[in-house]
């Protein structure tokens, strides 16, 4: 298959994501998996089953907006979670999800929702322009039927537009913004609010 | 713009500064500000809005001793806490302003003040000489109104000029010395004490 | 002597893997040792005594199913419970052994066996499709009479085939897989989960 | 000043040692010093004041036995903690000293000494082939008077041969060896003890 130079771009943006975020221990095995949109509505995406530390152009596939394949490569089991995320927000351009251990460890010990307050980092997202604010994360159940889990999240941002990203409990989590380096910066302010939360929690509790 | 080989020389040492910060993780997302000052008495600091581990020459710009640009880039918002420091130390040549996560972490647990005794690292902040020497490093509230910080800053530095750094609860820290190497050093050593108060604390609550 | 091209693979394919590892903080001192058994069923395997993130291709000798030396170097004290693997599960052509900070600490709190439950990670795991998934490690008390010990293992093995790693106490693990990619998977899984496990028994217990 | 050849590969090693050490975030600030001894019993050791990441072939200079500066450099204040062993033990050749936080920690917890059991790891000391072993490290109070501290420590070794290294409380350890490989050997395998000790340490209290 012949890729238009927007996908080439793409892939190669998601290869360069795929060592900062593994540099950071984000994406341990082959775990994760990473988008963006281009300009006609089409995804560019990792395939199943490859190492985000080491892709390659050719580890990055074509789908559309409905998740089908544009080309001949086998996509993530998790690809609805993406197109489900592009559909519903016409500004997003990018969709990371790590499997951090912080974001693993929080939904063991907040159960159903992070809530972050009083942080300066909260002004990494898009939006956001006082650390007076307080930022939810939800935690949903894991689930291995993706449009079952695909359709609990929808039903929860039906009701909160202003989300910039969900944990999967013992999983990880997922992040978006509208471009590569947005996500990016949502990325590792959420790790880094999740590691401050679990480790205040260990210290209160002790 | 036409910058002089001494800003030239003050943006590379920034960037090369930011690089080893941010291989540390101390500036996440896009955190964290640095500055110098030149000997004709204008600033190099960063603007507003970069990945500090990514820093480029043109990410760095100029303002003059009351923090007005002298280039058509944006400073940070946090400006003013450069310039306040540099009129009050005539010696501090360079400040640095990481967000890194012991820093937050102490602000949460110990509120107002991280007392630093018995360590053979305090050697690292000029002037000390023994690890007989007691360090106190302020905790002060966040605030978005940068002028009313800085004051508060201000009227704690008047009774206290024996100081080397600050902490702004939630947010991160700020240090200061005569050239970059000397405000790394205090940095990486505020950071590493950081640690242990915070580990220690930990094991002695438990 | 003058080494197959498969054995020069190998070797280079286990100076990587040493590299990668010896990065994680994973084999500290010259601890470790790995292997990949070749197509002609003879077998690479580190040598004793060298720094595994430091790794040359005379640092890897060649050795028999059985663990005779086939050229002049000196086999690590542990070839056995290679050779051991290799012998049992024809499908199994590489074994890593780590001795990661959190399979030492696991050890000394879990004592006999790990129980891994409800981690997406579990599917990093050949033939593992859901977290649903229960995988016990189990832990064996150390020995340096490696002949008794791969016994041990090897009694274990006779009733649970369906295992991906074990550890010693206070030692490290071994980890087995049909490629070195699929071993290192392995590996960082592991550690992941060991370390996840480790951190809410913490914070659990706090 | 004309270096022997010795000298400047010693010099080299000791370049490379510390880029290594600081790697692991072992020398923070400008902490630690290094040094060999030449086969003429002359020592190469890091001058006052340098970050050990970034040494280079000026930063290390050349003493005698009794710690007198064979050029025109400034020798660390700490100088005659390496004479002192050199002098005791004739096979040793290097002596590292870092500041890692561990064992600064450990130092906090367990006061007069740490005693290392039951870790395969123990065999990465020169001499000790089975973990069950029981490795002592002494703890000795910090001191700025150097020719005291050396005074203490040498009366502890008079009892004790065999012995690997020693923590200074709130600063620091000691470790050699008789070559930069074996040092950093010892070195890497204390640091990765002591924080074993230190996390079980608050896992147990817990």
């Amino acid at each position: 298959m012949k890729y238009s130079e927007a996908f080439l771009n793409a892939a190669a943006d998601l290869c360069e994501a795929g060592r900062f975020i593994d540099g950071k221990g984000w994406v341990p095995a082959t775990s994760g998996n990473f988008s963006v949109r281009l300009p006609d509505g089409t995804i560019a995406i990792t395939v199943s089953g490859k190492h985000k530390g080491r892709l390659q152009i050719e580890d990055i596939m074509l789908i559309d907006a409905d998740a089908n394949p544009l080309d001949d490569k086998k996509p993530s089991a998790e690809t609805l979670l993406h197109t489900s995320l592009y559909k519903r927000f016409p500004a997003v351009n990018c969709v990371l999800h790590p499997h951090t251990i912080h974001s693993v460890l929080v939904s063991r010990i907040f159960k159903n929702e992070i809530a972050l307050e009083n942080y300066e980092l909260l002004k990494a997202f898009k939006g956001i322009a006082t650390h007076e604010a307080r930022l939810v994360i939800p935690v949903f159940a894991n689930d291995q039927d993706i449009p079952r889990l695909a359709a609990e999240v929808e039903r929860y941002l039906d009701r909160r537009r202003d989300c910039y990203g969900y944990v999967i409990a013992g999983h990880g989590f997922y992040t978006w913004g509208d471009s590569v380096a947005e996500t990016l910066r949502h990325l590792e302010a959420l790790d880094y609010l999740f590691e401050c939360e679990l480790r205040l929690y260990g210290v209160n509790r002790a």
